[in-house]
């Protein structure tokens, strides 16, 4: 997916709000830099539930809402919002008021937050952490290989589990398989599981903590103690996660977890295989020299 | 309805095309200029049928086309539709290629077409020749009383038929009939009909060439006779025809669609009334001096 086609379906789901395609499409045509990156409905997880922000500037934390409630009538909950908002992501959400607004008051509230990301772009520049959208290398396994690790918070996805296998140090063509022996680590897997229950899988992932993955297999009782049995024997019992899931724009990707480990007290017949989390962090191995 | 709501209502319709909306809200955007009104799927009457454009600037008559198709494989068929587009509207479309450009290229078209719109409108101010969008003057009858006369391309719409009634001097708080008789013209009525089949009603219009109307009781035989000798026999055989029509914005509204006579020859109980257009063009008279 090149920027064109990244852009063009991320502004095509602005639409779950009367004016938010408006508000959205002015920030970004005014910003007019396609060094910046910028998702829509992205997804938050919050202390209560989760939700979506209207727009999202992932290189300096930046949240915005398109704000179509009254205001008069709901100051209070708006608060509390916020305050949740900000014990999920570290930052309050800009609110653009669009209910209360004629349309001068709607693009001059849109010019003072492009004129704020503006300057904070350029707070990042000055002190040397700014790091231009790179699509194509953010999905290219060779950069990560290159920075040495990759952390949860890098929000990492690759759309084959091949490129997975090359940032552990294994140079495949292709790879077919739920999983790939770390040739650097140690009793280490590669995973790239459906944490979500799928065929006999009724596999379970707590995405709002992240800390627990439950895999049972429920085609029948014999199965499961065979797989459980399967794996308090193996002597793999780590497990770096590179999970299948669907990104936002619908398509196939390998999205990392963590680093889990199998959870021996909580792993039994009854409840299947308990993964429990003991990193948010990987090293990543040159595939070239390995 | 204000310019915050006609805005996002045109904005929300740029979805026909993948880019469409991209390119119409970048333009939009960077123009940056609320004197400059705007349509998008933009009705126009071509020699072949008719089609929809993507953008429009009445205020220069200047057309956008997002052009997804690959020109490589079409050139002839987009030459022949900008000709034939050419002769219904006097300009040829403004076309943005977005299927063989990537994401600068695109925005460097669309900011060149920005900056010719900027030349154009400047260029109409510098004569005089600039109005300002003003989108609650248009829809007012005292804007129309004081230029003296409403012009088919004027494209003048009134949300309700009293407006009209204003417009030809008549004082009205409503008006809910279909006509009413010209208080300064001999012989005329104003006109509100639906041109299109309705209930016992199958009017018939010409939107290509708009100069004929057919007015047809299908009711029963006996019921269309006695129309149109009533209609034969009327003193009153013009009428300004302001027709009731559905916005592309959803809302109804009466739209001028020329001055007609009663055509006698053509007229009979087998086609019904047929009504010939005369003139493009109307006289406005003042209902607070009338």
């Amino acid at each position: 997916m090149d920027k064109k086609e990244y852009i063009k379906r991320q502004i095509a789901r602005t639409n779950k709000k009367d004016y938010e395609n408006y508000v959205v499409t002015r920030i970004i045509h005014k910003l007019d830099d396609l060094d910046i990156k910028f998702t829509t409905q992205q997804y938050v997880k919050r202390p209560e539930g989760c939700g979506l922000a209207d727009l999202y500037f992932p290189q300096i934390n930046y949240f915005i809402e398109v704000d179509e409630g009254h205001h008069l009538t709901n100051v209070e909950a708006d608060k509390a919002r916020d305050a949740d908002f900000e014990d999920a992501t570290g930052v309050a959400p800009i609110r653009i008021d669009v209910a209360n607004s004629n349309i001068e008051q709607i693009n001059n509230q849109i010019d003072i937050v492009v004129n704020e990301i503006k300057t904070l772009i350029q707070k990042e520049k000055d002190i040397g952490n700014f790091k231009e959208w790179n699509i194509e290398k953010e999905m290219n396994p060779d950069t990560w290989i290159e920075i040495g690790e990759i952390r949860i918070e890098d929000k990492v996805a690759f759309r084959k589990s091949v490129d997975w296998c090359k940032v552990i140090g294994l140079n495949y063509a292709g790879w077919q398989r739920g999983g790939a022996t770390h040739p650097n680590e140690k009793d280490t897997l590669i995973w790239f599981p459906k944490l979500y229950p799928n065929g006999v899988w009724n596999n379970n992932y707590d995405e709002a903590n992240g800390l627990i993955i439950t895999e049972r297999n429920i085609e029948n009782q014999a199965a499961r103690i065979t797989h459980v049995n399967k794996c308090l024997r193996d002597k793999v019992q780590t497990r770096i996660v590179c999970a299948r899931v669907k990104s936002m724009l619908g398509d196939v990707q390998y999205r990392f977890r963590g680093v889990f480990k199998l959870d021996a007290k909580q792993t039994n017949h009854e409840n299947g295989v308990v993964w429990k989390r003991i990193a948010t962090v990987m090293k990543t191995f040159d595939y070239k020299t390995s």
